[in-house]
Order: C-alpha cells, then sequence, then structure tokens
C-alpha cells in the first residue's frame, strides 16, 4: 500500500508518500481503507523524533481517520461500512488496522471528510472535561488556543454543556472566532496576562501549554479548580509551589490519549459516541475546518499547522 | 474563661493558661464546653506564626474537641449533650463556639479524650481517601508517616475499603506499629527509596511533605495516580516534570480542611459520621493515643509532638 513517511529520519519536513507492507490485523482488529485522516499537533512532534508511537502501534503517523471496512477479520463487523476511526497510529495511509472498540459511526450528515476532523477533538475534550473533570453547567471553563482544532470543537462542547467560557488566543481574528462558536471571555495573551484577568475564577482548565503557563493556570483557579494538562507546547519542568494547592484545593492532571490501553480507549470512544455525537448530528456542535490537502502533501499540512495560523483542524485526503 | 494563649508571640514554647473573653455566639453556634481537645501539628505551625487562622475563625489554636453544649443558641440542639467537634480554631480553651454542622456525636464506647483524638484525622482522612480520592477495594494506597496521627488511622481506615496499603516511617519500632494496624508493605525511609520499592504501584498517595516527595510521589504512582498532598512538611517549592503526568495520566492534588467553608466543613462532617463512626463503633478502627496532657501543659505537648517520636495522637484534658 501507500503510506507517508519520512524519507529522512532527520528531516521533519522529508514527509513522502511511499509503498509499503499493508497492516497484518491482530485479534479483535478490522482492515479500514482510510479516506480522510485529520493532522494533530502530535503528528508534528512524531515527525520531528520527540513522539514515539506507544508499543505496538504502527510506525506510521496519524491519529485518527475516516473509511471504509475492507476486511472485518474476527469481528462481526460488516464489509463496507463506514466508519470514523480513532487510532494509536497509522491514518497517513492507504489502510490501517483498527481495533474494534475503536470504531465510531460517521456522524449524522458528515462526510468522510469532515468525519476525519472530529474524532480525536471530540474523544480529547470530552474524556478530559466531561469524564475526567465532570464539567457542570455554571462553572468556568477557560480553554487555552481556543481557535485550534481542540479549543473550537472544546468551546462548543462545553457551551452546551451549559458552562461559562473563557478563551485565550493570539489574535482578535482567533478571538473573534471564539466569540461566534459561543466563548463568552476572550482574552489577547498577547497584550493581557490571562491570569489577571481570571483570577479565581476558573473551576476548569484545559491547557495545551504546561510549564510556561503553570504559575498563571494556579493564579486563574477557583476553589477545588482543575488544571488539565493535555500539551506541552510551553515546555516541561518549572517550579512548583505546592502551597498555592493546598488551600484553594487544587488538582493538576495531566493525559493523553493516545497512551490509554485498548480497553481505556474504548471506553473514552464508547462515552463519546454516547455523548458528543448526538450532538454533532443535530449540529449543536460543528466540525471547522481549516484546509483540506491531498495525502501526498501531508508535508504542506504539517508546515500551515506548524505556522500557528490554522484555525481549526486540516484533513489530508486520500 | 481559661485558655491557651503565647506569652510572647516570638516564642512558640511560651504557651500558657491565661484569662480570656468567652466566646460570643454567632447565628447557627453553639458554646461547648470543652473536655478534650487533640493536638495536631498544624497547631505547632500557628504557634509558630506559620498558619494564621482563616478570616473569622478563633484566634486560639485547637482544630478539634471534645465537650458538653453549655449553650445550644439558637439552633434545635440540647444544653448538656455531649458531642465531638470539628474546628477552625479554639479547642485549646475551657469553651468554644461551633457551628452545628461541625458537631458530630461522641462514637460509641469512647470517652470524651478518645473521641478529640479522632475528629481531625477521621475527616482528614475520610475527605481526602474516601471522597476526593474515591479508594477502592483492590487499589494501592501509600500513606506516608504511617505512625502519625493520620497514619495510624489512614492504614485502619483503608485496610476497612479493601485496600493494599504501603506506608513509610522512619524507625523499625514505627513499621512494626503500622503492620499491627495492618499496613502490607513497609518502608524505612532512611535506609530505602520508598519510590524504587513502589514504583508505577500506588493508585492513591497521601502525603504530608510536599517539595521534598515530589519527584518521588510521581514515580510510585501508578496509571490513573492520586498524589493527594495534606501537608508540606518537607518544602512547598520544586521543580516539576510536567512531563512525568501526561503518559500515566497521573493528578496531583492539594487540600487543608481547615481552610474549607462552614458548609464544605459540614459537608465532610457529615459524610464521616455516615462512613467512618460505625467502623468506630465496633472498632473495625480505632483510636491511637500516645500519651495526654493536662490544657495547661500545651506546651510540654508540643515539644513532644516536634520530636518527632509521637506513634498516633496527644491530647489535652480539662
Amino acid at each position: 500500500m501507500k503510506a507517508i513517511q519520512l524519507r529522512n529520519p532527520d528531516d521533519a519536513r522529508s514527509l513522502e508518500l511511499v509503498d509499503t507492507d499493508t497492516p497484518q490485523l491482530r485479534e479483535g482488529e478490522v482492515l479500514v481503507k482510510v479516506h480522510a485522516a485529520g493532522v494533530n499537533r502530535a503528528d508534528l512532534l512524531q515527525a520531528r523524533g520527540h513522539y514515539p508511537p506507544p508499543p505496538g502501534a504502527s510506525e506510521i503517523i496519524g491519529l485518527e481517520c475516516a473509511g471504509v471496512i475492507v476486511d472485518p477479520g474476527t469481528t462481526g463487523r460488516r464489509e463496507g461500512e463506514e466508519v470514523a476511526c480513532l487510532l494509536s497510529g497509522g491514518a497517513y495511509a492507504e489502510f490501517v488496522a483498527v481495533p474494534e472498540g475503536q470504531l465510531m459511526p460517521i456522524p449524522e450528515g458528515y462526510s468522510m471528510t469532515e468525519a476525519a476532523a472530529v474524532v480525536e477533538v471530540a474523544c480529547t475534550v470530552w474524556s478530559n472535561l466531561g469524564m475526567l473533570a465532570g464539567l457542570r453547567a455554571g462553572q468556568t471553563v477557560l480553554i487555552h488556543g481556543g481557535a485550534g482544532g481542540i479549543g473550537t470543537f472544546a468551546i462548543q462542547l462545553c457551551k452546551q454543556l451549559g458552562a461559562t467560557v473563557a478563551v485565550t488566543a493570539g489574535s482578535a481574528e482567533k478571538l473573534e472566532t471564539c466569540r461566534e462558536l459561543g466563548a463568552d471571555i476572550l482574552v489577547n495573551y498577547r497584550e493581557e496576562d490571562f491570569a489577571e484577568v481570571l483570577k479565581g475564577r476558573c473551576d476548569v482548565i484545559l491547557d495545551i501549554i504546561g510549564a510556561k503557563y503553570l504559575r498563571q493556570n494556579l493564579r486563574a483557579l477557583n476553589e477545588d479548580g482543575q488544571l488539565i494538562i493535555i500539551g506541552l507546547q510551553g515546555g516541561v519542568k518549572t517550579e512548583i509551589n505546592l502551597g498555592a494547592l493546598l488551600p484553594r484545593r487544587l488538582s493538576i492532571r495531566g493525559t493523553t490519549l493516545r497512551a490509554r490501553s485498548t480497553e481505556g480507549k474504548a471506553e473514552v470512544v464508547a462515552s463519546t459516541i454516547e455523548n458528543v455525537w448526538p450532538l454533532l448530528a443535530d449540529s449543536r456542535v460543528t466540525h471547522h475546518i481549516h484546509a483540506t490537502f491531498p495525502l501526498a502533501e501531508a508535508a504542506a499540512a504539517h508546515e500551515l499547522l506548524d505556522s500557528g495560523e490554522v484555525t481549526g483542524k486540516l484533513v489530508l485526503e486520500a
């Protein structure tokens, strides 16, 4: 089959479509012909060698796709069934092997491309804000990078949960996108200190920055507040003042979807289908696609995402 | 009334029994004549000026007591009722004003002195391991300072919840006490690195050390593990590697009971009476009193607790 690989392992830009082996199915997996694959920031890290696949996962980049089952293996699935897939890797390819628990229906009214744009963000946002943090109506949530793939989805989902939504972004244009999606409090991080604006007001923070924002995030939290870190774009190591946690009973939690076990991913997928898919079917939450690229132009998609000029998601099409 | 105060504010050892005003009742409070008051490590910090009472709380030291209601105020309580009390302060005195939601029954078969020895530890351990962490049967919990007031209680409660219990302590004698109370895994922190012994095995850690143990605590946690920090005897500031949190989905949570609102304390007290008091009534969990002192000798009790040679609790008696 054809798949994207690095021609030169030391050059993250050398992504090329090459011939490679079609994946072998393991027990409980189906083979999916990929029609569309979402691009994630983690893909950029993997191309740079900073985010190796977990043991047993495909070496090929790509954490989500939509396509058609061409071999149901030992599962009871039907050949020809259209599915969206949460993956540990392998989406930037003609075919991918998927554990049955990571298959999702194509959301009602969605194209393959649209489906590939929501799998990873829906599972990430729901597993963290719904399943882990238990975000409730009346609470205030802060979403960093509100105009990104995660952010554009999280704003809408949090509004559906009845929360007040604060966001950070780096331009007036991006903040306007956040406002249109429902965000209530807009902070341009280039002009204002979000901790000063939101001091003591946030019940939950969804953070993709890490070390650089830790002190400010803790300041922004309310009593019983939870800081949930899902990305480390601002570094991993910093000083922490644990004394800041105790009086307000703060929590710092870190998660990644990719490192979860097959069982853990199946649990997230099932809960996301139950709680989020109905919101997609009637457009209470919508996908937000910035641009699409042919699979062969994965390098160009990576370059665009890396520029910071993307609002929402990029999708590769077969 | 008589109460313990610092004769010299700069000398934590200058605790003396002096004459002061009897507390005025506020709405919803009862006046309790104190028969026994538990001694906590927080009391030592307060005597040193490091742990000021929260706004509105008594300036007098002491976070728990048992005694008799002498004025029910506007509550429906009965004069003469024997009660145990969770306090924001004021226990080292002849009388203390107590919000009704912080009154507990004297556990069945307990003396006043025994009751005063369990209020703070029971509420602290239950609110953190039961209410916050949701410790379940089959999980592994690590309790630092296993032979202390919190530790001796936590070991027993965790065994009742069906957990495997690991403890740290600083001597073979203290570890033997922990073993007798039910601890399964014993680590002498002077001889072994607990993180090496417990690497990746702990679902929950109850920590009283803070900064000094942060890195080791994170190493000791299992996937989805929770580090709950309730004391900072090993300092507040340290470096953190946030990258350690994400792949195993770790949480760091800090809490103090004293900083909770009156409503928050009432919630903890009600849940502790419901879940822990029955275990005291039939001795499945027992108090552990190291020594008692007359109230006038509070300074000697503080000196003993500070020595690190105490196993279980110290109680002051009227």
